[in-house]
């Protein structure tokens, strides 16, 4: 686990799409960040108090998370100038960089010498067992998507804060670098080892009270051939009893692969079921998130409508109209 | 590639199973293996020539090739004198043991002062790209299974083996550490990074010729929820024409999970083929291999009758009755 609270590195990340990962955890853990550091010629602005190391240090920060893509996978010296003296200063770091922190010869021998832990959070730090398919007390919800970046993290994350808001057990299990960053911990499930992806799944997602609910950040697709197979571990792994498909509607073609049309809503529901059903009898497709961002209110709330009507499941965009319905959904399972 | 002939070092094997890597090597590419090499107390014989390092080096031996588990995960040191030995002599290693060459510092020492390669099938040594899923040129042929272990590698090889025979363009393609190490080359996928599976596959399946086919080895199955998601990416990256099931009648449960029942041959077949139609439209499920060597010759018989009308498939074990019907179900696509 990484140790809160944070300072928010934004480097020189030209614009706010560069610091991705910060705007993230600003948008769904704001308590965690006190607090962003900027370098000269930062386009982008969480909105945070700008802090030097020393003030960081004085408000009780613990980690310096780097919440900014870095450019042509180089950690620049301006950077390392800066990460250095967080080290010396007893920081520790986090990053879900291309290229690691523990690459870094001036990070790794300052690490050394003043004790803080470096966290490249794409890297597992577990060994994970083989999966043993064993069945687990309390629920589980997985995202599963008709295509890779379609909003299952959002969705995932949107219905945790929705069971919380209602006093409901509820967490949030993510299986990617911004999600671990957000919220401190979790399982880099696309760089773990074939073998042992389903392993990690069940170790994220362990035994838990019977009214307690995992929702698990889905990745890749069935239908995606680049990552499906991560997506068939998630499956298997969590063991889910409710699974949300997440879809965006005016995708032309599979991400990355433009011979490869998109599945319609039915065709993964009606392929996702038989395979989790194996894991679990009683899996359920319980909604359908929507990302309806490239369309105007109006078009969007018909869109859901249709989309209700036409699958006999609740359906929203979780960023626009709330999960309410979704978490309903599961409550009535 | 596993440089060739080899000398089959079987160590202190107590019986022929220990030595199971050498013995496929022994059934399957006899041709490639000049001799074996013998310690005090070994029970294993593959009625090969015994030869001495000094033996093996004048008839042209390249690779020892460690063909017995080492028994509690340790190489012993009556093993280590030997390979030193041979690194010393010139010859390449190649193993497939759970703790590798490389973690031995005397056989390091050995191979960076003398200059031979120490080769650990059980590690990927290619940075594997992520699958583009374009279609290739070219025919492949997936095993899948209803299980793990119920005879995927050796239907794919005794069919690669048939299409030889026949003058036919064919290759085996291993995914698993004893096909690479019969054969020499592969992918050893069960190791392979998640984002990588699929990619991995594509590498090890390349475009060639109208009329090849590529025999490739299955892993695990759509049913066994730990290893599911290595077939998946075999699935997808192998992009097949045709699959053949693989299973074995007498199982109860799913290997290693005892609260998993084996799914029906129709069952298998109606997941993986929309699965294998995503990358494939024209994948077929077209045969049955089963694994009989618990009935007798009539029991076998009949079983394999019954499944053939059942399926509407041509069925066999390819130990007892060959591949010849499945290979005409390929030419028939």
């Amino acid at each position: 686990m990484i140790q809160k609270p944070y300072l928010l590195f934004l480097g020189d990340a030209p614009d706010a799409l560069a610091a991705k990962v910060a705007q993230g955890i600003k948008d769904w853990n704001p308590e965690v960040a006190l607090g962003q550091l900027r370098l000269p010629g930062c386009g982008a602005d969480m909105g945070l108090p700008d802090m030097t190391l020393e003030q960081a240090k004085a408000s009780g920060v613990k980690t310096v998370v780097i919440g900014v893509a870095n450019r042509g996978g180089v950690i620049s010296e301006a950077w390392k100038v800066v990460l250095v003296e967080a080290i010396k200063r007893g920081f520790d770091l986090a990053a879900g960089l291309h290229n690691l922190l523990r690459n870094e010869n001036e990070l790794i021998a300052a690490a050394r010498m003043y004790g803080p832990t470096l966290h490249d959070v794409r890297i597992p730090t577990v060994a994970y067992p083989i999966a043993n398919g064993k069945k687990r007390a309390g629920k589980r919800c997985l995202a599963i998507g008709t295509d890779c970046s379609v909003g299952k993290m959002y969705t995932g994350m949107a219905m945790d804060r929705e069971m919380q808001n209602r006093g409901m057990k509820s967490t949030f299990r993510p299986t990617g670098q911004t999600g671990i960053l957000i919220t401190g911990g979790g399982v880099p499930l696309d760089a773990v080892i074939a073998d042992f992806m389903a392993g990690a799944v069940e170790y994220l997602t362990p035994d838990n009270d019977p009214d307690h609910w995992d929702h698990i950040e889905g990745q890749g697709s069935l239908f995606h051939v680049s990552y499906s197979g991560v997506t068939m571990a998630l499956i298997h792994g969590g063991q889910p009893d409710a699974m949300v498909i997440c879809h965006e509607p005016t995708r032309t073609h599979m991400r990355g692969l433009p011979d490869y049309p998109l599945p319609s809503l039915e065709a993964l529901r009606d392929m996702a079921l038989p395979i989790a059903r194996i894991a679990n009898p009683k899996a359920q497709v319980t909604g359908v998130s929507i990302n309806t961002k490239a369309l105007g209110e109006d078009a969007a709330r018909r869109l859901i409508e249709d989309t209700e009507k036409r699958m006999g499941l609740p359906c929203t965009d979780p960023y626009r109209f709330g999960t309410a319905n979704l978490v309903d959904a599961l409550l009535d399972l």
